[in-house]
């Protein structure tokens, strides 16, 4: 059963939007009247403007990575429902300043529409140039059979690899078509696996979707309940972290030497020494692969309402990517000096 | 029944502390070859020493406070157990430069006494001189007949804002007196108390201590699921922070144009979203009281487990506990600029 900290389930969103405003009001604010269309109040001018949406249920994603050194701006909607391409075409002519807009989001069909036409928009009412970036990291979903075909893989936490790495090249002025260049390229080299023990419940909904057993967990669950790879028994921790890797380092080339920036996310109800414990074994394999680790982030940092359960995010690096991830980043939800 | 990411249950503390030093290398390490002994790796020469503790469960208290601008070292107990007094011992030694050590920790009968212990060994082994600040500041539980009386109130999440202030005064390089001086006043201004919708399970006993029925919450619970103030039906948010509000707000002497600081605290399995539907009936609470924010913190500070519910702490402020809640910090799990 639904227990939950609300009033009305239709004013979920709106509320959470006006406490966000009212909290971190010297940071962020929102534009065209509309609270959906959250933008950041540190501009630097000339800069490339990059935004991302998506649904709601996801605290700190989306908009916790909007502030400076990250993103720009942030479309949101209802409780996993796309926001609007009007409201996507608003925060875009916000943020632009002139050098274009980057849009960085999942890969969902209903954001890919709804983005899709705000870019068009853009262009066509304001000559505003918009490049998209998709990005599809979850392993537990078919692997494109070649890199010339479209990408139908679901976008989960690594998108926060692809904000950090673009958000900094942004910051250092690179134009719109380099920024895309760091963009894909953060995108092309993560890869995340997580596994679901609970359900979670939309607020309008007022119950689970799904079940997952007493005893049992979900490797590979989307973070809106979607099917994972397989259900079992619930393991020890040290055999699930196993699992998660295995498919994770299969899915792209690595070698010895390599190395990779890391992020272990809480699902919603998981608690963060339960985290850290994954992070243990984690770096145990990783070390054991002759893979070293340059920076590990844990935390929530891509939920699904209360959902109990991690993920695993490997992005891998190059001198260049490495030099983006280390940035300073100073949003209402995320800092790093 | 348990549904938790750990191996053996008996390992769960010392692996995820394995987790934290592998994932924080570079600014924690533990001391005396015991895990349990947190220190921080920035030393600043001639600074008082601030140290904390207390059981497992609660992250990212206690430990998660140790860095630039707060505490020096922790040490940390199995879940919902006191560390010895041999950890504290250990971790005082470590952190004093010769200006002495202040304890702050939580009014829990165990803590007290291994503290209290451990203060006297350094003192008498090593000429250490060491004071203590205990907080209780959860209106849930009886308020102390007189300001002479011994205050018997828990101590939960407003524990934060006595480290926030003292960890600037010690930055500050005020002397081992005026720090104390510091941290007093803040525990004497703080106020929390709390909700919870969901019990928690210790890993080790594998079941819940307790229930709270379908449709139940429990005002005023403590952070080990210590009896609330009162059980009733869930009600709105609005309502729940109203009576918590109240209750809050009669403690101690509010006048219209006071300032407060403002803690909306996660229990562990609530999301962001509904802490910030929190947010938002707080501020027009205080808006209607004549009360004004000088800042929000917002976010899982003190959790218990994967407890869903939530707590608001509010700390009086003057203009020097402005200052010190001002200061910049830098941990491992909490940062501000």
């Amino acid at each position: 059963m639904m227990k939950k900290i609300m009033n009305a389930p239709e004013n979920y969103v709106t509320e959470m939007l006006e406490g966000i405003y009212t909290a971190h009001a010297d940071m962020v604010a929102f534009t065209g009247d509309d609270l959906h269309c959250y933008v950041s109040k540190v501009k630097k001018a000339g800069k490339v403007g990059l935004a991302t949406g998506g649904g709601s249920g996801h605290l700190p994603l989306f908009l916790g990575y909007v502030g400076e050194g990250m993103l720009d701006g942030c479309t949101i909607g209802d409780v996993f429902q796309s926001p609007s391409p009007e409201q996507m075409y608003n925060v875009t002519k916000e943020i632009d300043s002139g050098s274009g807009v980057l849009y960085i989001y999942g890969n969902y069909n209903g954001d890919i529409f709804n983005f899709d036409m705000a870019a068009e928009m853009a262009d066509f009412e304001d000559g505003i140039e918009v490049k998209s970036v998709v990005a599809g990291d979850d392993v537990a979903t078919e692997k494109p059979a070649s890199p010339d075909e479209k990408n139908k893989r679901r976008g989960v936490a690594g998108i926060f690899f692809v904000y950090k790495c673009a958000g900094a090249a942004a910051d250092a002025m690179l134009n719109l078509d380099e920024v895309k260049r760091v963009a894909d390229k953060a995108a092309a080299n993560v890869r995340t696996m997580g596994v679901a023990l609970t359900p979670c419940i939309v607020p309008r909904v007022g119950k689970a979707g799904f079940t997952i057993e007493e005893n049992q967990m979900e490797i590979g669950m989307g973070i809106h309940g979607e099917t994972g790879f397989r259900r079992g028994p619930l393991e020890p921790a040290d055999v699930i972290v196993d699992e998660l890797l295995e498919k994770i380092l299969a899915d792209i080339p690595y070698v010895k030497g390599n190395e990779v920036a890391v992020l272990v996310n809480g699902l919603g109800a998981t608690p963060l020494d339960e985290q850290y414990i994954v992070v243990r074994r984690v770096n145990a394999r990783l070390k054991a692969a002759g893979i070293s680790v340059h920076r590990y982030y844990v935390g929530e940092y891509a939920t699904a309402l209360e959902m109990a359960g991690f993920s695993i995010s490997l992005l891998k690096l190059d001198e260049e990517l490495k030099k983006y991830i280390d940035g300073p980043v100073n949003t209402p939800f995320f800092k790093q000096f």
